[in-house]
């Protein structure tokens, strides 16, 4: 057992379009000089950059009206692990994974973890899932698990979390990312103020539990799976909580999880303003948690969301570490394929963060020229990084061209021939 | 095999009440009399009114995230009619239900009428399905349906919906609602102009199988599953493609389909203004399609709604004959008691719009007294009309307190026994 | 100078209502005897409840657009004193006005204490303005007050502030309200993280100048004037400065000052849950911060926002205290109506959640009765409250029909021949 | 009289420029030429595109709070043609001026035609104005203009649009767009029904003035100045309106003027596919109708919108002319130096769009391979085309950086000395 792509296969992709990619990579370096930007030390910032994979989503997803699989998809955290190495292979951007448990359950964590090294993957952030039933589940989450008013299904729900830790522990994992739906469909159906308060309760006894070198996020959603209010439903509620629990616990923030029209990167600086700045999920949406590909709908918010972590970077006040996890549904794409574009897509967000002029910037800020301090993003941001993500991936063994060789290697239509077939359905899983 | 509940036992849930309800009745008959509105005549016009309920309504629906199912909950159209029985033999307001189909799919038709009638229900519009793929299936519908750029599956999806008016010929309906999941997750996926073009033709297929005195049912939706564009997303393309198609083409108003703070009481003024009001699906949402029970997030846009429907039964201008639907997804209630519910919320927000004083209303608006225009309004919204409804409900054979006489009936705990049980899953089915 | 109605104008107008009013209020009172409920406590924590009134809505506001004058406008504090003067004597629910200065800057304000004093009213928050310029102000706040980069232009905000504090000392006030419209229209304008610094810096120097029993209300509004960002946005970035600053700050929510769809009625309870709700502005909105009359638009959530109040005023946690006032614009009505209009919405929201039959709501919630939870709260709203608050205002000398009674005064047509005219122009004042 | 900047000046600001630019311009033709594209083609169509200027755009704008007025803005329609003659030797994308009455009457129109002209501008649609009273005007429009319910405001609005015909002929335009704020702020407020009635008679007396080769345009907008309903909200009911009124009348799109997350380009699509699209007003914005700088806050969405225009150039169906025109309130910026920035970021977007490989991109449409589909669009969007704009631009004796230009030629502080300075207010003019 071994990497799913040969070196070969790679090398020979990009074999013909590194006369391009040079041309393209020296023109915009002699661009960059001229604004005063070093394109190799860019090109080494985007290369250090890493963005982990959620085991889910290399499976097709679906919503509530259907789901329609793909011959090939992985069925398996071990099928899924395989479709994670070729994505980071390609792009060498994704060297780590986020498992979801129950549905990853295996009997040996240590396998696990050897079979993932071998793949040239570790283990990213934990995540519990309290938001489904399962098969044999003494207790069930219909009306919430950390907030319900049964105390056995809040002590089921805690239990839970602590296993993930103890798996996340075994796998190499340092932190746990709690993300609960709890909430309601209809006005008087729990106390808003007393629901908060089993969660913060419940959440206590699952931050008890941490290691020492661990952090807890908590995730906010506006709605979905409840219609009417949700528990920990914006910022504001995340890090109030987080600040109630203790320093271990910060704020992840999803992309797709707020109110229409909200300032995300605003978001983005408040979190990092108050020290509570944990991680990311990355995808992009028009109307909801549409958990569409990262950068594709609106790829400036993007950038404007790494122009923040840029600045957090450059002023880490508290620290500065968060963990960003690609968290999409490919409804109608090889999710193989999303992976390898939303993953460039945000390492090129955050390499046009890099270009912003931050000295121009400031003295534009400081003296209220609106225009020029506009214009100080807008220039970074309508520059094509393309050639540097390229470079970036060619020297580390990934492909010029990323989609294109996937393509070229046949391993959809490989796999279809050896794994078992998903039947049809619903959801996300 | 007989109406499900006895009258007796709806009778001596009745009798406990009708003393209180005659002087709440009458003690609001004078206040009423005070404006000039004759109770007795309110109360016919909402004995009168009715609502259909969707075969699919009366079984637990669920997210993509989760389905949580009840004991005793209905699994096909027989026990699905069952149910909606109970909630008009309690309501008197759903004496119709609307099928969809494949999920209503049986081997003979006329038995089906035979027992819904029996049952005391009719059939009201018919439901196609061409947003999931149906086991066995030649095609899919991954990448659209009626818009599919492969001739085959639009093909199928045509012969699927004239499929479902020979059933509906059948099951007494007279309508045929339409509404396809058809669009996009990526600018670029599909040409926008082309699929509308796709649509047009294929729904112009189907319009020429419809019976003389058929309706086509355009239903719109703004975003899911699709959530880059949808084919027909709102009011204005539906209305177009209602007017390519021909005089039978209308289009249907569901209130969860919407983009955020549109004025959907001005929509069906629009559509009633140019011909086109179809029908309605009546639920209530804070986010999105959230599908909650109708008017329990804001039962003033119900009542503005219905004022517009009163406005238009008097201004029939090129006629008005809407079709009324529940459409909810019980993920959390005894869908019995949410359509129970519902239908009250629904009848009530007739009632209160026929209490809208027009005289003064119209005078204040030609006059311009901007304030006194809104009273006229708000003092109909603010009026009680529970004596209502409880009492045209009782005098049709229904019960005064139509949840606490359902509870009382003990039916979900008996079918608990008798029904089989729904497995864990996701999604609406 | 004494109150601008007489008593007898009043009583007279009341007369012929009351035997109406009696029936009405006998019967609503045997009804909620039917449920357990004593009017006449409902009518006394009516009595009790009053909300203050605007100084600067007494006049008719306009949008960016136009405004549209009327004969009679008040154009002074004095003149706008006598109009807040005849809702108190209608509503008796409007006892405070709401000063905003420098609109209201007078040369002495013990003798403004007085005539207000005569005219049946006292003073309530102060409302500071640093989001336009005034002729021959030092410093310009185009680009910012209390976050301008400039030290002087933020020194000169902050003492504007600190006067503020000075007059509502004077004025017997014990609170000052800030609202900035400090923000950005252009990414890059300004850094997100350092103007929240420079805000913080600002608002403790006017904390510092609080006297020991004032309160300082932070006001967030999540966009307009500014279009991209605004510094204080939303209710964490308002509680996290709350915190920052001291015990003596507190947020105000303005319900119009939400991103789309935002739950409201939750993010009252987490404030209260944390500690730090100080106060309304009360309107209704349908797009965005449309300031229309309150209750017009959405009464519901009008209603739930308050049940929480009264939630909250039964488990006060760390005290509850709320500062409430009506904030509208009033382009299209006369303002004095739109003014007796809301404050009976208001008044009837709270009458309504007063009726909720808490211990069974609380039983719903604890058993996840979810159908009963909706309807503990669903009883209480549709019951029609207007008896009681024309019984309450009667009672206290006020008028059965305010709006009728204001009408019959002639009011409006006397000051149109006493008061000079407004010009056209645009805008809020 | 002459035009406003010399050649002089703007070739030397270009000097410096010029070898950078042509290595920037060949390095992205080597790199278009390898895709297929001629970089010289695109550069011709960019040469020959142009959008339209508002007069009153050169003002500084404001909001309902506050307008912050600069040194040296322009108080009358020849100072305002003096700014937009700058805009145009600068962008060379700018040749009309777009004319708003009254604000911009005079009494020689034949002269202010020739002014234009020595200033190497013409003129673009005329903008009537009937949302605002003007001093001595007979009637309000305070309860609407072409909806009033009195015949006689309708008749001097009818009036109104006609002169702006009149006038507009002398001035050379051909084209009249009509914006009305007419709708309410309350439920009841008017009929909604009728007030649309007498939008469709109002629009009709207009278009029966209209010569034979004018069109007349409808621009909706979903809110504000009324923020209940607007008479024209959406898409839908101007569409229908340009049916009734017949083949002279189109839809006109503001990109601000939508709900929440609605898809635009694909209204785009839908006026273009029933042969009303009539024109834009571009700009951008965050939350409602902001008139942010076009392409600031989501250039995405900019581009996809010239994707449609480009698809509908190629495919005409029945017609296609759109008028162009920027529509912003520049706030908080010199309104010359966001003209500049926003006619860049819309030939860009025209650029970009140019740029779609449309074969690949229909095949990929075609065979539903979604992820080639989608990459066809971000191909062509990630695409830095500035040093196509800037060669077009410098070949036809704009500027290469054209805010780099302005601000060297001093212009602003010049007319500070020369032009009378604005007082202080509030609104938008």
């Amino acid at each position: 057992m071994g990497l799913p792509l040969t070196e070969e296969a790679i090398a020979s992709h990009n074999a013909p379009r590194h006369e391009a990619l040079a041309d393209e990579y020296d023109s915009l370096g002699r661009a960059l000089a001229r604004r005063g930007v070093d394109i190799a030390a860019v090109k080494a910032k985007v290369a250090g950059f890493s963005v982990a994979l959620p085991s889910w989503g290399s499976g097709v997803g679906g919503t509530r009206f259907a789901k329609f699989p793909i011959p090939g998809e992985p069925t398996n955290i071990h099928e899924k692990l395989e479709d994670c190495a070729v994505v980071q292979q390609l792009s060498r951007a994704t060297p780590r994974v986020s498992p979801h448990f129950p549905w990853d359950f295996v009997d040996d964590y240590d396998g696990l973890r050897q079979e993932a090294a071998a793949l040239g993957l570790g283990f990213d952030a934990v995540n519990s899932n309290t938001f489904q039933d399962q098969p044999g589940q003494p207790r069930s989450y219909r009306h919430g698990s950390l907030t319900s008013t049964d105390a056995g299904v809040r002590a089921q729900a805690v239990e839970h979390n602590i296993e993930c830790i103890e798996i996340g522990r075994k796998l190499g994992s340092q932190a746990l990312t709690v993300w609960v739906g709890d909430g309601t469909n209809f006005p008087g159906q729990q106390s808003l103020g007393a629901s908060l308060d089993r969660y913060l309760d419940s959440a206590a006894d699952i931050y008890a539990a941490l290691p020492g070198d661990w952090r807890m996020l908590l995730e906010h959603k506006m709605f979905e799976p409840a219609f009417y209010s949700t528990v920990i439903s914006d910022w504001g509620s995340s890090i109030l909580a987080a600040q109630e629990l203790g320093p271990k616990a910060q704020c992840l923030v999803d992309l797709g999880h707020h109110a229409p029209n909200v300032n995300i990167e605003q978001i983005v600086a408040r979190l990092h303003r108050f020290g509570k700045l944990g991680g990311f999920h990355f995808n992009d949406s028009k109307y909801g948690d549409d958990d569409l590909d990262s950068g594709s709908i609106n790829p400036h918010q993007l950038f404007l969301v790494f122009n923040e972590l840029v600045e957090a970077e450059l002023n880490p006040r508290q620290g500065f570490n968060p963990a960003y996890m690609i968290d999409q549904s490919h409804n109608v794409t090889d999710p193989i394929e999303s992976m390898l574009s939303s993953a460039e897509a945000i390492v090129g967000a955050y390499a046009k963060a890099l270009l912003v002029d931050r000295e121009a910037l400031t003295a534009a800020q400081q003296s209220n020229d609106v225009m020029m301090g506009f214009q100080a993003l807008r220039q970074a941001y309508r520059t094509d990084v393309t050639p540097i993500l390229a470079m970036a991936r060619a020297e580390a063994g990934g492909a010029i061209d990323a989609i294109a060789a996937y393509r070229a290697s046949g391993w959809r239509e490989r796999k279809a021939q050896q794994r078992k077939p998903v039947g049809l359905g619903a959801g996300i899983v």
